[in-house]
């Protein structure tokens, strides 16, 4: 099947649409009576109560802890199969909700997942690290033989000669990838919607959008039709979804993690690299997944990849420690929606209680670093993505690019990587004078900050990506954290607005509703220097701790 | 001053040439009968022989080994001041010989070494790892209120508002920066000549360049007017003056030093970044200097430089096995020079005599990787150049850059980039590949090649920097060292030339002639993957020990 062959876009995208469909076992298809009605907003838990799922699937799915599965597994408690058929029963329920698969590959996912069990019956011990645990991946992550559109029309037919290195190690691991996962259109935006495979909904909130890019995985993974799901941020696509849909996310430095082989927009954009990294419920999956594949030695197989090992110590290093955490409470272009507010307020009591040093960490131009990753973004004048739609001319939706915009010069472009360079020394610079603010004199270990302007948003909405894609231009490490959900009570719409910082300060907080967004997950980013993903993750950990331990207390 | 006040580009930069030769203290000037005659071609020793140098400024500037003279100076032997006079003097002389200096920094240098003394005085500790130690750096490390020119007059008056983040480092350190060199208009060449500085010569043959970029690095340190050197490298331009000039050099991957405040030509283009390393006459001052940055945190200072700690056990591991090495004979375009084939040769005995394993490498389609490399540097189609040369017309001397091309698309651009990074995954596997050709199923450690097509070459010679530019494009690590010196009598011309691989290596191999070059150093380079420069250290040093224990016993 080649794009080429279709004369329309509406043709190609259909037909690939009902491939998809195909694939999803008869048995699993739920008909209108026993779906839940549209308005029923919130599906997370539909599933275990769909009739479909056994008491041990039932079991399986709902352990949120990805420590968990691979323990049972690696003792035999569960086996791979089971584990598999679980997720794989879950999933085609929560898609028939939701909406997030792609991809599908179940057969061959079960093909591994009984070598598994040969493999663990025969010789005692799990083939590696991720041994039988299901994975979802956004669908840039080719696997040989099959396309990889990205939602691009034009890309239906386009088969992978390979395995991308990232879903090559994964297997080598033992993790078993199962499902791909939907995005939006170009990539380029903070919602899940494309032509071929339509939209992803929140399963929190069927009203909202559970975020982009990497939408189809926050969703599937927030109602459990995946423990882990892998995404890829340029601009805040792990970490929209994972705050929007109530989930850890990892959103690493430039290359940490493997990408070669994996499909991209505005492929060649070196200036602020596209990476990847795992969402999901707990923060051991986060862990699991992080350790396995940097235990793989990715820089043998991805050129992109620096030689850095995975430091445990510096891991547990920061969990065993009294830290100093600056908070960001707004952008200084807009400030966060008050359930951020109220998030972050409640970390800061958590984390004074829990004995670590808080401080205001104020935040340096981003207004000028905003302006900075838009006009990387926009440095084509919309070349790239123009050419993927024009050869079946599918409508062009909404993403943050330089459609509409003119291409600058290389020269242009060099003048803008430098300008880039100088903010990101400006802003280590600025980083470091925190030493000024803390009580030892040394510079903050970490930044807490909302997870973006807005909890997920009803479909459509205008989007602003600052929050996030701040760190992105930095290539700072961060990890999110879900924190609480959004309650009309706890958080009211201020009955006069506070004096804007900016009109887009102004119309977001205008367009601020909370009876719109009930239920919305809230999540922070914990925001670490570069190439810290351990100390990331142990702080992220503490953090939520440090909250868990606060709310039981009080 | 500025560049502004000047009509002609000639009044310019006679002016700044005039300063700087204002700065050579009188007493340290030669006359035309102490000089030695033109036709001198060799002078790494007259500075010894001047009669300006007293015994022990002899003893300290004749010592190559850099551990040595930290040694000394740690153990109060002689103080920070001597041997920054001694080095001042034999800079000064050498400088009358064959031309590396630009910016001139005695006083400040001066100061820095007597406070050295004291502190050692007054604490009997050093200040830092490179406490005492007189380090040249290539005219691109800005110095606080001083300019840096990188050789275009239109820059002669912009003054630095702060150090280099390495200038700040070496300081910190203990190191004493006290002379700047010479570099080519551009910094896009195999030679070292601008309109400001001139031109400099190679001390081991005045015929001869010594090389560029580093060109002023490479003739300092060999001359012994320096110990240890600092240069930049995108194509070649550590290696090229490091091994045309007999000495030990590190061209690292990208952004392991930092780079931060450095003056460059094409600022911006980050597709194939410089980057800098030191050259030095023993293995031991790389070692010093290289351990010294890292130790001091550079990605606290520098925002592109990742955070990898100097990792001694990877220096020492490779030291105390048996390794096994790839030589690359040619590179598959144009076939090195004759004595590269004997320092190869040789090295091949001693390595194999020493245990090692020696396999043949062959190179992969590096035709393909000259074409990309020379795509980004000419991506601007010399907009970046012109501007430089652009305010007083100075003329425009040969470079590898846009000039003459037209510049490509931000588009087009980015293709080249994601050819570039297929390239890479390509080289990647094919080093891989190499565990199919060594005795034990494991690839290579090292690649051992030329340091270049030819050796030294005559003044105003065409270049090919396809030998060290590839490495750069790979972003492989790689350390250099001497050989041997081209001897007319074991390195003839072949009577009856070879077949030709290409019609550049018919050109170069035709213009190839030994009494042209007498006396030219022969080095060789030893490639490592990324960011191993610890490795490659020592691997350079086994190499290098290798051969001098097969000249003992042979």
């Amino acid at each position: 099947m080649s794009g080429t062959t279709f004369q329309t876009w509406q043709e190609a995208a259909k037909t690939k649409r009902d491939q998809r469909d195909s694939l999803i076992p008869k048995e699993y298809l739920l008909d209108d009576k026993s779906l839940p009605p549209l308005d029923q907003l919130q599906v997370v838990d539909f599933p275990s109560r769909s009739g479909k799922l056994s008491q041990l699937e039932i079991e399986i799915t709902e352990e949120d802890d990805v420590s968990v599965i691979l323990g049972k597994i690696s003792k035999g408690v569960w086996k791979a199969t089971q584990v598999l058929e679980a997720f794989i029963k879950r999933t085609c329920i929560a898609h028939q909700l939701v909406n997030p698969l792609t991809e599908i590959h179940f057969e061959e996912a079960r093909e591994q997942a009984k070598s598994l069990d040969e493999y663990f019956e025969r010789t005692g011990k799990t083939f590696g690290p991720l041994h039988g645990l299901p994975i979802s991946l956004k669908d840039q992550f080719s696997f040989k033989g099959e396309d990889t559109t990205i939602g691009y029309v034009s890309y239906i037919g386009r088969k992978a000669p390979k395995d991308a290195v990232l879903v090559d190690l994964i297997k080598k691991a033992g993790g078993v990838p199962f499902v791909r996962t939907n995005l939006p259109q170009t990539l380029m935006h903070g919602e899940s919607f494309n032509e071929i495979f339509g939209t992803t909904l929140n399963p929190h909130n069927r009203l909202l959008t559970p975020g982009g890019s990497s939408g189809g995985e926050g969703a599937l993974v927030a109602i459990k039709g995946s423990p882990i799901g892998i995404g890829t941020d340029v601009g805040g696509s792990i970490r929209m979804p994972a705050a929007f849909c109530g989930l850890f996310g990892l959103k690493p430095s430039y290359n940490r993690l493997p990408y070669e082989g994996a499909v991209n927009s505005m492929e060649g954009q070196e200036s602020v690299p596209s990476t990847l990294g795992p969402l999901t419920r707990t923060l051991s999956g986060l862990v699991e997944f992080t350790k396995a594949i940097l235990g793989q030695k990715p820089w043998l197989y991805d050129p992109l990849v620096p030689e850095i090992e995975w430091n445990e110590s510096k891991y547990q290093e920061v969990k065993n420690r009294k830290l100093t955490i600056g908070i960001m409470w707004d952008d200084g272009i807009a400030r966060p929606y008050p359930p951020y507010v109220r998030a972050l307020k409640e970390a800061k009591e958590a984390l004074t209680a829990s004995g670590h040093e808080v401080i205001d960490f104020k935040p340096y131009k981003h207004a000028e670093g905003f302006a900075i990753l838009g006009a990387i973004f926009a440095a084509d004048g919309g070349e790239d993505i123009k050419r993927a739609i024009e050869p079946l001319q599918e409508p062009l939706g909404p993403s943050v690019s330089g459609i509409g915009k003119d291409a600058i010069s290389v020269y242009e472009y060099w003048q803008l990587s430098k300008r880039k360079v100088a903010y990101r020394k400006e802003y280590l610079d600025h980083w470091n004078r925190t030493s000024e603010s803390t009580s030892h004199g040394r510079p903050i270990d970490a930044i807490l900050c909302p997870g973006s302007i807005y909890t997920a948003q009803p479909l459509g909405s205008e989007i602003y990506v600052s929050y996030t894609g701040q760190w992105n231009l930095l290539d700072y490490s961060v990890g999110v954290l879900p924190v609480t959900q959004v309650d009309p009570k706890l958080d009211p719409k201020p009955e006069t607005l506070p004096e804007p910082l900016s009109e887009i300060d102004e119309k977001f907080y205008k367009k601020y509703d909370p009876t719109a967004i009930v239920g919305a997950p809230v999540g922070l980013q914990v925001v670490g220097r570069r190439y810290q993903e351990e100390a990331v993750l142990g702080m992220t950990s503490v953090v939520h701790e440090a909250i868990q331990e606060h709310r039981r207390r009080t």
